[in-house]
């Protein structure tokens, strides 16, 4: 893959958020990787989205150092790096503040599933990690972010359940591209809004059976799946 | 009628879903039927909506054996036959998963017919079916989705009450056309909106009275109907 | 006042209610009234809104006898005509069924006056009216509707209070102009809206205090109005 | 400072208000000053924003004194003067009656800071002044916002905490620039929104860790701050 490819990719993904409306100025970022060279391209910290450019998606390698690019990366660089380093199977990382995600995020809740939206996208409830110790927030907070997003996954396979709510701050989401993480980020955001309805209308918090869960799954992803024109 | 004006009929209501803002991506779709050939169009699987063309609607008999068209149809195929084949005063099928009207459906609990916005097109509180069994995910799902559809409505007119909610998945509704079923889906969609504000306000659930829910509904309906200008 | 100047005015009333999302396809209705010669310009019923010319405005008298236009009036007109009738003070009248109004009066509940956006345009809690009887859904609904309007109005200056919610229904707004009545239509929804939200953070539902509320009532309206550039 | 750049740059921000769908009709006003003449531009009272030029913003000094323009200035003047003369690091401030942030104020609530969205921009819960008494209503009841305002505010910093509720009435709030006081204002509101979210999903009103909130705030406040490409 070429580098500028990448940082196509990576600057698109970006642009989606933007028109899904799950950016307000200039929050949330995402990252793409490379896995041939283990490069990874991201959104620069702080710049207005309808200035960017693909050349101003900063390149570094997976320890953090910086390889292309004037400006400095999404000052998140640090959690994509883990997750990256962490979840080999995926190649592209979005965050977003998005209204609905972060609410349940806020209240330190994971978003049932409660229905076949949901699992179509998420096999299982969305996890919440824990929330970060005073020492991990003094230290390295930014990684440390990440992994309590990795030692919540522990056992969890990440292509599965391809998002996450960091207690009181805000979803992250990946996939196999940079497009597929937009793409689960903005199912996110719907399946939250639809989860605090149901919630309202049925405060016992049912979900749906785990047998229609996984159907609905497996309809969409595996060897089995049957929808789309390429399945 | 000709095959292709049906389809042109249910590409444009699948596309009254998108200008609505019902759907999401790919989710969604809209089929109708010619009920002198027993034929039915339907929009294909997953295909983004700003590419569709009339002739991407993939048509099919009664018995979903596919009659033109390259494409897979909707995965909800079997659904929509299983409607026209137990409603036969019914010519077009919408399912969409809506953000209102499905978190009604994840929380399992019909719509209730709190006031006159509703009594003008539902007559009667919004059904939703029981869960489907085990056995009935395991086995032909999107038939037996049907099914549970058809039982719920044993008793009641389909045209009287064109939606329902299915449990812990979304709602579909349907129409004498494909037009008329898009426009129900976006009725339902504001009506679900109402109900849940309005269930806030009333804890207690009550419901307009009988006499005016029954006097809207005659309003719009049936041989004494006086709205609009062709009655 | 021209007759072709009122429809105008009502055509334009009614757009304002499309541009600001009050009305979903041909829900909605405004009307306004030539005090000097009796005749009142309404809406059409059930005529798309993107169609609506100056000339599709049905004009007739205080009794409904229609005087120019080929369409059927809407099928509210008597409840505007009941308005006219009783609250000489009046210009204008709008009915929708936007969806926190809405809301609250399928609730059945009057807004209650909770801060200064309310109580910059109505004078204390919007009422909501009683139920119909039987008997009076029964008879003539749309004049009776009117009628219980004006019954929930007794001892209240409507021009201090242009708006009421029908239990079960939807709201009505009025003004001393049609454009004055869209105007009251729009700023009741979002002081609906902001109700909705209010009761939620304050479940025991106390308001603003009264001195509060007659402060900002009266600094836009009055001899005394210090808003705007023409006071 | 030129008159004009300063007029430039208050209605740049009042259109702000607009753009990010903060006002309705006439609703709302920024404002600017320039310290070292000391005078002050508003929007002028009751103006549709679409009319408004530079030109327009109505220019007077510290007292209120008019120096420049035709129309009446905002009537909301002389709380944003109070703000002026007591907070001597603020260079804008913007009134809005913003759906969510005037949800709060209208319950009399600060808004707990749930997380980091909050975090970043505002350092602790944004505080809700004391109701008026009758007698501050009775008087000079504008200026008497403003020292409610300042009065809330003793013991915390205006640049830590740009944003005030005012009880049952709406949030102000301000920056070093008209640009950032309706930035500021921006984010409010989205915070204001995910706020009640999380309230309806954690009901216990927990918020985020002390250590979590000043990290974030840190991050991008003061001498140590990491985010943006000017830090």
């Amino acid at each position: 893959m070429e580098l500028l490819r990448l940082q196509k990719e990576v600057l698109e993904a970006n642009l989606e958020l933007v028109r899904r409306g799950l950016v307000l100025y200039t929050f949330g970022n995402a990252s793409g990787i490379d896995r041939k060279t283990g490069l990874v391209a991201i959104k620069p910290s702080g710049v207005p989205y309808e200035r960017l450019t693909a050349d101003d998606m900063v390149v570094c390698d997976l320890d953090g150092k910086i390889i292309s690019g004037g400006l400095k990366p999404s000052s998140d660089l640090d959690t994509h790096l883990e997750l990256y380093r962490s979840f080999p199977s995926i190649g592209g990382v979005v965050h977003t503040h998005s209204v609905f995600a972060t609410s349940w995020a806020q209240a330190g809740r994971e978003i049932p599933a409660f229905g076949t939206t949901h699992a179509d996208y998420f096999y299982g409830p969305v996890p919440c990690t824990d929330e970060l110790s005073a020492e991990e927030i003094a230290g390295d907070y930014v990684l440390n972010t990440g992994k309590a997003i990795v030692r919540r996954f522990s056992g969890i396979d990440p292509l599965a359940m391809p998002a996450v709510l960091v207690a009181g701050h805000a979803p992250f989401t990946w996939g196999k591209t940079p497009a597929e993480a937009a793409y689960h980020a903005v199912i996110l955001e719907t399946v939250a809004r639809m989860a605090i309805y149901t919630t309202q209308l049925r405060p016992d918090g049912a979900c749906g059976s785990q047998a229609l869960l996984d159907r609905h799954y497996l309809r969409k992803h595996g060897a089995d799946a049957t929808y789309g024109q390429n399945s």
